[in-house]
């Protein structure tokens, strides 16, 4: 698989057509805007391999859980990512042949998704069964300008024959979704009219109501010159289509333009849907396609200007680092705070909802840094308003008194997963939803979210852990059973390190937060108290007495924090004794195997390292770095992103980079010989953060920016940008030097390894290294 | 629900019909004879709810494996048990208006199931929705003389009308499964004949291919001659019928005979089963069914003289036993080594396969005491037979070298069971096995088994053992990591003392057998070691070196032996301390809050010292009964039984019979809820180990028999029978004396209390307190 695609710094490149690695193309190729987001699905009909996506924003549906054996505490149903309406779909029939590239002879075929300017273009030139030839040009973008449109320019030219070419587009509502567990189909239709050159098709999801319109509009060019054509329309359940002959010529082109947009109910009245849906693409078409795809590489070119992170002297490298950051802006804008980032994004419909710990572990930085600050905190918002369900799902595992256990996985606040050792024993993410809190207060200074938002989740967190440790009269101290850590290769563990630690963590910060907010709004904490019948100095107290007597598993013989009671029991074998031939893992072993054995999916103890790193001098990181890394086997991908933070932080430039190639190539490589369900969105936050945190050594302390830049020797240079408070910096790390430019109009003092530097508005300071 | 059946010593009585209790009733009221099973479904139709099953020994249905996320080593189907074809349908219409008990007034109604003699009578006055008034009467058996057939005797007198009434018997093959995962239906028809009064319908299973001919023969009594009918066969897909109109005057009963029989492919040829099955009602029919009854009463007669336990002064314990010993005896007669004991029998389709561990620690026992021997070995030899596919299950799970590991629960060999915490973890099952064997050979002296093929299976479940543990450099022992004890209220801990000692115990078992068995015949032995690729030395010194140093968790404080690593790390609560409201656990708790909790499911340290009671002194048994008994909420059916035998063991007579009284009447009086889905067959087994072994304190030890009797206090007299290395016994334990009968032809010596006591043949003993 590896090499499929050609290393460019700017696109991804797809050279000749390979139906084996469709789905994996269909992934990487994807495009979306935040709102809406489509795979590379061919616009004409393909009865090979394909996976079907189109995604709006917000739009789920209800599966029924399906279990082994119930177990109380799942829901009935739960929201999975929806596969809407197919807009982009565009029938082509030369005579009576339909063009479908499985059936064709391939001549010549490219495909580019063009990072910079935002939208993935096709060329290719076919021969079909009956021996016409004909090339298909195609270009199409979901704007981020205009973000309920996408646009599409369709091009064929036929080379051997003249004759009547027919171009059906249109909108198919009756799709299935891949992710299912019933085979159901999720859509009902509401309404549809066609006529002219336009249409809308009105859908309703089943069970939760959701409405979305799906309009489209078209128009035609052939020889480069617009024509007039009459469409004839189609109409069938679930279905609207604009059937177009055109009489083609040899060599003259023929372009059809289909504007389409989806709007959602969510964001506009039901009865009005259909209607402003038309009006969308009546407004879009009248810019035109150009006008449109101009405006499309503008905006980019601005994202860019805050995201990108260039490295010098290898193209592997920066492709996959701009891959990264391409589809992270793809996926959330921050616009909304009803969304969030689910691990696919818009890529694929796999692993249910849409909302992970992963978006306050890994996502949160890379949107503190690099976009305003509305963005991370309409993430932490998200949570905010879904408290209400996060204590009714502790409530439902038998927690009281207000205490919230936030879903492993969800798109509206109730859990979509349904795995006891995971759904109701991995509950370190309630901790990370507490840990973004503190980076957000932290990278922004905005102190006033606590008063408003966070104290509140804060105390309901620490209400979940206050009930959850119970006291153990052997060892005399509060321990907490019956765990899942990170490390998804364990589970239902005893004192699992890195949960205790974040428990105790979100205990002390919320004390901290307490303080904070009495002394800044005294009224408004006593009015929060009052309504979440908060008695102050009784849960305090417990609270602080959980802190001074929680058990945290340690080695004094190998002086490490212990993953979890009875880990050192296990057989002490490393990866590097694993064979190649039983890698990965999940694939080849059974789960109990992996159980006992002493491989780690993920960073665990070294996740907490990472979150905690002032509470532990760089030794103890080392020695818990030597013992666990080896150990560890890295199939998430949120794992070597961590682990190349650590690395570079420890000095070890080498495996830092190696764990950075692995993360940020990740897709593009297939290497987890799973990118066709589609892209591992999240984890690319992670590579984003071992850039930037990792090589770049970049912390915020005080509310200061830090740097301990570190630069593999792979690498001539790199740079990225980055926002803080106002100010907006471009660091560039070359052999010689750090370079700092201050592109905005403040001044901004930073430490950069030893020294503090100040850096006046719209100025660069060079530090020899 | 407790009283809902009358008590009596004999019979399982229903007076009065209670639409909400009916599937509890047709549970209670199950027939079978071991080769075919029948719920008391009604023969004419019924609209209100019920559950239909008729099933035929050792046919089932690969059902589609369902979990939530799919995990190596889970099988993509498994057996399950199958609803077959409907036999005692027998429709009923006066005029034009349908018999339907859920449309009709009752006037009386009383359903009989008589222990003693093997059958099912009903008896009814109904008025229906037009006001016709008449009287249902039914008996029907399937019967243990004719093991493939049944028989029923359906009379209906009209009270005030005279007219005709349509009797329309007939089979019927389109059934679903109420416990198939994808409500499809797994029958398809081969073939179907039906003429004059007889018929033959055969179907057969998908993907299994299974064939089952079902035969029907009827005739016609009239004011209680035969009569001449005429009877018009019906025909549809998977159906048979014959139509029969009576014309019926009042106060003239009219009784229909039909005679059944289901005949498995198991046990014929394929195209021959229709005609074997039409013989077989052919020959039935000719005894007819006075005759039949006849000896089905004296069948019973028999087993009863060698099944019967006698309690005196306490019917409903009486009772209860009685009902227990009948379902046993009709569930499993050990006729045939491919068979096996479901923990539902013949009363549901529960729990998918036909055989757990349940068979092994629980019926063994049972059935060496009160049936021929052959009947507990064939139950060893079905494991035998499928010592392949547990090796093979273990392979998948990536154990090596002839390591078996049996399933959890099957019906063929392949598991059925799916999930990770009891399907790969739940290994203590592997020792339950060796164990059944131990104890086959303890009760019956019959140490050929090992020789011919005990021995082997117990060599492939020690290299399990010695595989599955591993070495634990900080304890400087043997661990054995991820397990789940017979306390399913626990997953995947770490040193289950229970498994740990079972492993062990197995190791030290399998040793001494290599021994017996190459003193006894060293070239088996050897042939067999040769085809196993055993090596001797290497194995045993890794035996050896497991027993000697395996780590069995102990509390020096509390002198206990631990459940398992961490147990005294949780919340130290009772089950007294639970309030009734939160109970059963299973039902009111989340999975975590129970997993988490001190609170056990059924007995598993106690399991442990009930098995090996021989190897712990009786304060060491009574500190870990008085520390788990009050953690143990008993919600399993297995549970109170062990107990009882462990509290009269240690002289707490009350405790004892409180826990028998739970065991015995569990279904009569659907104490937990949950005897519509079928009766707990399996723990049947343990209630008469309550009795025989806790009551009677009735153990083996060198070939002898031991006594040690305890008598309730509610109670007169109890007193069983036993069959022992060719002698029979009756044991009867009143307040003054043990009075002992020996009814065989042969001498045996017996320990009662601390005197040994020599009874002649067919002589009796009185050994007074």
């Amino acid at each position: 698989m590896k090499n499929y695609f050609k290393v460019d710094e700017w696109k991804i490149i797809e050279e000749g057509f390979d139906p084996e690695y469709n789905k994996v193309a269909e992934s990487v190729f994807s495009l979306g805007n935040g709102r809406m987001g489509q795979r590379a699905n061919f616009e004409e009909a393909y009865s090979g391999e394909t996976l079907q996506g189109n995604y709006v924003a917000g739009v789920y549906y209800p599966d029924k859980t399906r279990v082994g054996w119930w177990k109380n505490g799942y829901p009935e149903y739960f929201a999975k990512v929806l596969n809407a309406a197919n807009w982009i779909a565009i029938d082509v029939k030369i005579g009576d042949e339909q063009l479908d590239l499985a059936k064709c002879e391939i001549i010549d075929f490219r495909r580019e998704l063009n990072m910079k300017e935002g939208y993935l273009s096709r060329n290719m030139a076919v021969r079909t069964a009956s021996g016409k030839e004909l090339r298909v040009e195609s270009t199409r973008f979901c704007s981020i300008v205009d973000d309920e449109a996408g646009a599409i320019a369709y091009t064929v030219t036929a080379f051997n024959f003249d004759g009547v070419i027919t171009l059906t587009t249109f909108i198919d509502g009756d799709i299935a979704n891949a992710d299912a567990n019933y085979d159901e189909k999720f859509w009902d239709e509401v309404s549809k009219q066609v006529n002219g050159d336009s249409g809308v098709l009105q859908l309703r999801t089943k069970k939760t109501g959701f409405e979305v319109a799906t309009a489209m509009k078209v128009s035609v060019l052939q020889g480069g010159y617009p024509i007039n054509f009459s469409a004839n329309p189609v109409r069938k359940e679930k279905y609207i289509g604009l059937e177009i002959k055109i009489n083609a010529t040899r060599n003259q082109p023929v372009t059809l333009f289909k504007y389409a947009a989806n709007l959602s109910s969510q964001n506009y009245e039901k009865q009005e849907l259909s209607a402003k849906a038309l009006d969308t693409v009546e407004r879009v078409s009248e810019k035109g396609f150009a006008i449109m795809l101009k405006e499309q590489a503008e905006a980019w070119a601005e994202k860019w200007k805050h995201n990108d992170i260039l490295i010098e002297g290898d193209a592997a490298a920066q492709q996959g680092i701009r891959f990264n950051i391409f589809q992270l802006n793809q996926t959330y804008t921050g616009e909304d705070d009803r969304l969030n980032i689910g691990p696919k994004g818009f890529t694929g419909e796999k692993y249910g909802g849409s909302t992970y710990w992963d978006t306050e572990a890994y996502c949160v930085p890379f949107y503190l840094a690099t976009a305003e600050q509305k963005v991370s905190r309409n993430l932490l918002l998200y949570r905010y308003k879904q408290l209400g369900k996060a204590i009714e799902n502790a409530q439902l595992l038998g927690f009281k008194n207000g205490a919230a256990l936030y879903p492993m996985v969800t798109m509206d606040g109730i859990e979509c997963h349904n795995e006891w050792e995971i759904t109701f024993e991995e509950i370190h993410r309630n901790g990370a939803i507490a840990y973004a809190m503190f980076n957000y207060v932290r990278y922004t200074g905005d102190e006033q979210y606590l008063t408003d938002y966070g104290l509140e989740v804060l105390i309901a967190i620490s209400r979940f852990w206050a009930q959850r440790v119970n006291w153990s009269a052997q060892k005399e101290l509060y321990v907490m059973l019956g765990v899942t850590g990170p490390n998804e290769y364990e589970n239902n563990v005893n004192n699992n390190w890195y949960t205790s630690t974040i428990a105790v963590w979100c205990l002390k910060y919320t004390l901290d937060v307490i303080e904070k907010v009495k002394a800044k709004d005294a009224s408004k904490y006593a009015e929060l108290a009052a309504r979440i019948n908060f008695d102050e100095q009784a849960e305090t107290d417990k609270f602080k007495d959980i802190i001074a007597k929680m058990y945290l598993p340690y080695d004094d013989e190998l002086q490490i924090f212990l993953q979890q009671d009875g880990f050192l029991d296990k057989e002490q074998t490393l990866v590097k004794d694993l064979p190649e031939s039983e890698r990965p893992l999940v694939k080849k072993w059974s789960w109990d195997r992996i159980l006992r054995s002493p491989f780690i999916k993920q960073a665990d103890v070294l996740q907490g390292l990472y979150f905690f790193e002032d509470d532990y001098d760089l030794e103890t990181i080392r020695r818990n770095y030597d013992y666990y890394e080896p150990r560890t086997v890295h199939e998430s991908s949120l794992s070597p992103c961590v682990h190349s933070i650590l690395a570079a932080k420890l000095g070890d430039v080498d495996r830092a980079y190696e764990f950075y190639l692995r993360t940020s190539r990740l897709d593009i490589d297939d290497y987890n010989d799973d990118t066709e369900d589609g892209c591992h969105i999240t984890s690319m936050a992670g590579t984003w953060m071992s850039v930037v945190q990792g090589f770049g050594g970049m912390r915020v302390k005080n509310g200061q920016l830090l740097f301990n830049p570190l630069l593999p020797p792979k690498w001539n240079a790199f740079s990225f940008h980055i926002g803080f408070r106002g100010v907006l910096l471009n660091i560039k790390v070359s052999k010689e030097a750090v370079a700092i430019t201050n592109t905005s109009d403040r001044d901004i003092e930073v430490s950069v390894y030893d020294g503090r530097y100040f850096i006046k508005a719209n100025s660069e300071e060079v530090i020899k290294k």
